[in-house]
Formats: structure tokens, C-alpha cells, sequence
């Protein structure tokens, strides 16, 4: 293996225990954490130490695990109490998360299909089902990965925003997939990383994860793209995204909106890379999307010291919507979807991996 | 006078005395100094304590004055002398600063027209021109803040970046002149704040200055400015500038370029506030104008904490030019010029006021 390729996996199994890297302490410390109980897995989400929607469920899944692996239940319906008990704690640690909810149902789903086998078979169960929840995230990337290659070219370069990549998943991510990928097969795609303000996940997350992996990355300040555009030196603009609805307007991160007008406006592709998860049919448009509000003191005071005035009005929107017009592709596991977007968001619901 | 309105001057004669605003304790502390020697009028400049073109010239017009206020002399040939090397010596305090030259070629200018006066006489007239200087560029932010008014309406709200505001100038600033003015005269114009990364001069002094004058603002980050427009909050955006080329096209603080994109994206009128004096007739368009490019620390530790990898590669340009037919006018204290800019320069400079 190529040694100045470091992949950063956001988790691993290991030696029958769960390590994640405390992203809390990125970039300036690189460190992976034990995780023993299952009250060690809840304060790690809690804390943000492990983050990303994929990330924390396969972390909640390995987390149920850990929490009945040495039960001395007698019965399945004694050990069915507990795992549903571990089950409610665990989904209380990051209370908006779907993603966490989804994957504690799966693992309660899987107990329940096996209660007619022996204790000992349960919990393997258990464990395989967490190992498979993470495998197929990381097939998931890796597909939306390979279909996102094909709309790049070996040397080019893209710009995204926030963090997709593979901290955020078990590995590559969605948006950042096809640039560990092209790395793989031996090209050089570089990359300029928007900061994002205010949680600066592309500084603190996005440009060490590429960094690692040798990848040729930049940081900008948010408000550079537009002049990084116009110099000519971006070929696609490639970001994650949080929901997509039925009629192809897309949710993510705050900027996003922006990114397109100015993609449009340059004449650069804008693709989005999107889980069919986030595909929520019974949306059927951006307007129908609520937008969260964060508190001000994100912006005010974010890293260390505060740097506006006490008492200033802030507005502080933690997503927007980027309409359907403004994105050439939604770059899904399943296919690469193109307009019009109500249709062929349709088709790919039908369709079977 | 209305208590709730505090004008914040950037600097005032008083009592004989050179008061400063400490612009490097802001917004946390106000704090107003003394500047007694030339050193401490040296040192304000060189540590950014004073900051903006046209207040860092008035500055050093005083700092000249004070330098020799307690001359000696006996000739003006000595006095000359002593006059030209406190010059050089305030010169070298801020180097790129050509307001800075500016105000000081005129002080030495009006030493030498009045070289036939006795030596007490010579000081006044130095302390004079200071004063004319000072009251010159408040009369220029008026008129400007003026013209601009002509294009906007009661209750409107603009959003502007970085900070083209009093504490730039000797008073009213450039592009916030209209709305100090708009408030004076009983109008409720409101105003979006672009935090403006990296430096976050509009957290930190704009929405500062305008809290203080009672204005109502709101701070953003700079990628939250395309949401905010899209939901028809915003009815003009209103920037400063540093250099207007001889077609119009205009370099101000990096992020300005995005803004006129997006402002025309979303049908928003885009104004630039510019003194005639920044229109420079030798810069035929924006092609010609170079980029400062700033150190990455900027962005990488600006919040009081590394926020980026070691060693990650920044992309930090300064400025960025926003061409011509993004502008929907360029609004100067001798009117308002409109497209087609290059004939609308040329008519302007050979106006007076």
C-alpha cells in the first residue's frame, strides 16, 4: 500500500471493539478512542466526537451491540427488554438524528428475526447486522464514488463545501468519494475546500481527511469561490446534501445555494452526491423544506474568542435549499439522475440495486 | 441630539489634542487615546489602532503638525528640514498606503506656500490644513451618502461587506454614509452585516459602528448572503472600493465579486461607493489590477485557535474585481455614474464639485 496514503476510517471494529477517531480534537490531534459500554458509544455522539449521519448510526448499531454482548438474560424476552431499553438511551444521545433511529430499528429488527436461536447466535447476529450496516455505507460511497468518476476527468479540479466525506461515513463519503477514488486508480484531481463558516467543517474536517490521503487540497474563505471561479481554475463544483426533494431542489449546508448561482453563473457543472436515502418523496419542493436555525454564538464566538459585538442580531440559517435548475446532476448509489428530476427521481425509487 | 445615536468618530482634534478611537480593541472595548507624540501617531497607524485609507491620512496630517508644534527653529529652512524627516519617518509606518503619502505631500505642500510667514504662523496653517483635510473627507462621505439616499427608499434594507463606514473616514464612511444619513433624517433603513472572513471586519466594526448610531443590523457569514437574498430580504447591496478602473470595473475586499453575482442572480441592485480619487484613469479595466495575495494564518488561526491542518495550502487573496456590467451604478460625491462607465468616468473627472 501507497504509505503517504493515509485513509482516515471515522470507525473501526477491532480486536472485538469499537475505535472511532475523536473528531472533536481534529485537525490538531489524530486520536482513536475505545469505545468499552454503551455509555462510552452515547457520550461519543453526544459530544460530536463521532459525526455525519452514516457515521453515527453504524456507531449507535456497534453501540447496541456493546451494550448486550454480556447479558445473562435467561430468555429472548428478558434480553429483548434490555436491548430495547439500550435502544431508547442510545437514540436519546443526538435526538434529530433519522439516521440513528434507522439504524437501532434495523438491529432490534435482526434480534427479533433471530429469537427463536440460541443467546450466544443472537448477539453474533447482532454484530454481523453492525458490520453490515457498515459495509453497505461504505459499498453506498463507494458506488456514488465511481458514478460521480464519470462525469470527472483526470486532472481537473473541483470545489466543495462542509464535509462529505469519509469522517462523516464508514469510508470515502458521498462528494468526497470520487477524489479518494480517482487517487486510487492514479489520478489528480485537486480540490478547493470552502471553509464553512461558521463550524468550519472544511478547514477543520474536509482539507485534513484529504490532506492525509495525499490529495492535493486548497483552503479558501467561503466568500473566495466566486474569484476562484472566474480565475478559470475550477472544472466542478461537487457537494453533499442533506435532502433532496421530489421534484430535485436540494437541502445542505449553508452556502450550498450560493455555490450554485455562482457555478450557473461561471458555466461549472454543479453536482450534488446523494444517498437514494435522502431522497424524500413526500416532499415535493424546496419550500416545503424548514430551514433549522442555530444560535448566534456560532458566528459570534465560535473558536476561542468572541469576535462581534455582545448583543448584535445574528441570523444564522445551518442550511438552504438549492433549487432544481441550478443542479446538472444528483449523483446517487443507484444512477446519476438529470432532468427534469421529478421523473427521474421516480424511476430510481423503483429501481434495485 | 437623540442619545441613542452615537457617532463614533474614528478620530477628533480636542482640546489641542489627536484622540483616536482604538480600533484594534474593537468591539469588545471603547476605548479612546491620546496622541501626543509623533511616535504614538506612528505607532496607532503601524498597529492598525487607526485604519482605513482616508482616516489613516488624516492621522498622520495631525501627526505631522504635532511633530513640529514644538519646533524650534529659527529658519524655515530648518524648520523644512525637520518637517521633511517627520514625513519620511510617518511614511514608513503603513508603506502601501497611498492616502497615507497623499495627506502628507499636502501638509509639506502647505508649509512651503506659507514659508514666508513668521514660524507660529507656518504651525497654524499646518494645523489648518490638517483641519481641512480631516473636514474635507467628511464632506465627501456626506455627498456620496447623499447620492446614494437618491436611490433608496424608507424602510428598505441593504446588505453590505467589510466596512466602508465612519471608522474608515473622518465620518459617515462611503458605502454606510446612507444610512447614517437615512437615520438622521428619521428613516428606518436596515442593514445586513457580512461578517466578511477573513479578517471579519464586518462583525467586528461594522455592525459595531451601526449598533452604536442605533441602526438595525443583522450579522451573516459571507455564505449566508445568497439564502438571505434569495428570501427577498434584501433591497440593494451597497459596497465600498479601493480602485475603479477606467471601464468601471472595481476591486474591493474579496467576497464583492460574489456578491454582484449574486445580487444580479437575484434581480438586487449593486452599488459601489466610491470617492472620485479611487477612480484611477491609468487602469484601463480589472485585468490590470494585481491581487494582493495575504498570508494563510489569516485564515488558518484568526479566531484565536488553529482552525486548519498544519501546514494545509491556502488560497488568501485580499481583493477581488468586479466587472463592469455587474454594477448597477457607481455612486461618487461629484453624482452618480451608470453605464456605460467608461464615457460616465471621463465626464466626471473633468467635473468639479
Amino acid at each position: 500500500m501507497d504509505k503517504t496514503k493515509k485513509s482516515m476510517l471515522s470507525l473501526k471494529w477491532e480486536d472485538g471493539n469499537l475505535v472511532i477517531l475523536d473528531q472533536t480534537k481534529l485537525p490538531m490531534e489524530t486520536e482513536y478512542i475505545l469505545l468499552e459500554t454503551v455509555e462510552d458509544v452515547w457520550d461519543a455522539i453526544f459530544k460530536l466526537k463521532v459525526r455525519g449521519a452514516p457515521a453515527i448510526g453504524i456507531a449507535a448499531a456497534y453501540g447496541l451491540y456493546i451494550s448486550v454482548r454480556a447479558s445473562k438474560a435467561q430468555s429472548f424476552e428478558e434480553f429483548y427488554e434490555e436491548l430495547r431499553n439500550n435502544e431508547d438511551y442510545l437514540a436519546s444521545s443526538r435526538p434529530t438524528a433519522v439516521n440513528l433511529f434507522w439504524a437501532l430499528k434495523r438491529m432490534e429488527k435482526r434480534a427479533l428475526s433471530s429469537k427463536e436461536k440460541n443467546m450466544g447466535e443472537i448477539k453474533e447476529d447482532l454484530l454481523q447486522e453492525a458490520h453490515n450496516i457498515r459495509q453497505e455505507d461504505e459499498q453506498m460511497c463507494k458506488a456514488i464514488g465511481e458514478n460521480l468518476l464519470t462525469l470527472l476527468k483526470d486532472e481537473m479540479t473541483v470545489l466543495t463545501h462542509c464535509n462529505a466525506g469519509g469522517l462523516a461515513t464508514a469510508k470515502y463519503g458521498t462528494a468526497l468519494a470520487p477524489v479518494f477514488l480517482a487517487k486510487d486508480k492514479g489520478w489528480n484531481i485537486k480540490v478547493f475546500a470552502d471553509e464553512t463558516r461558521p463550524l468550519l467543517q472544511g478547514a477543520r474536517l474536509t482539507a485534513w481527511e484529504l490532506m492525509q490521503y495525499g490529495i492535493d487540497v486548497t483552503l479558501i474563505c467561503d466568500n473566495m469561490a466566486a474569484h476562484v471561479m472566474s480565475k478559470g481554475w475550477i472544472d466542478a463544483v461537487i457537494t453533499g446534501c442533506d435532502r433532496v426533494a421530489a421534484n430535485g431542489d436540494a437541502a445542505n449546508k449553508i452556502g450550498t445555494y450560493g455555490l450554485a448561482v455562482l457555478a450557473k453563473a461561471h458555466d461549472i457543472p454543479f453536482y450534488i452526491a446523494a444517498p437514494s436515502s435522502t431522497i424524500d418523496i413526500d416532499t415535493s419542493d424546496g419550500e416545503d423544506i424548514v430551514i433549522e436555525e442555530r444560535h448566534g454564538d456560532e458566528i459570534c464566538c465560535g473558536f476561542g474568542r468572541r469576535t462581534a459585538p455582545k448583543g448584535v442580531k445574528v441570523y444564522n440559517p445551518a442550511f438552504d435549499v438549492t433549487p432544481c435548475h441550478l443542479i446538472t446532476a444528483i449523483v446517487t448509489e443507484k444512477g446519476i439522475l438529470t432532468p427534469p428530476y421529478s421523473e427521474a427521481i421516480k424511476e430510481i425509487l423503483l429501481k434495485q440495486v
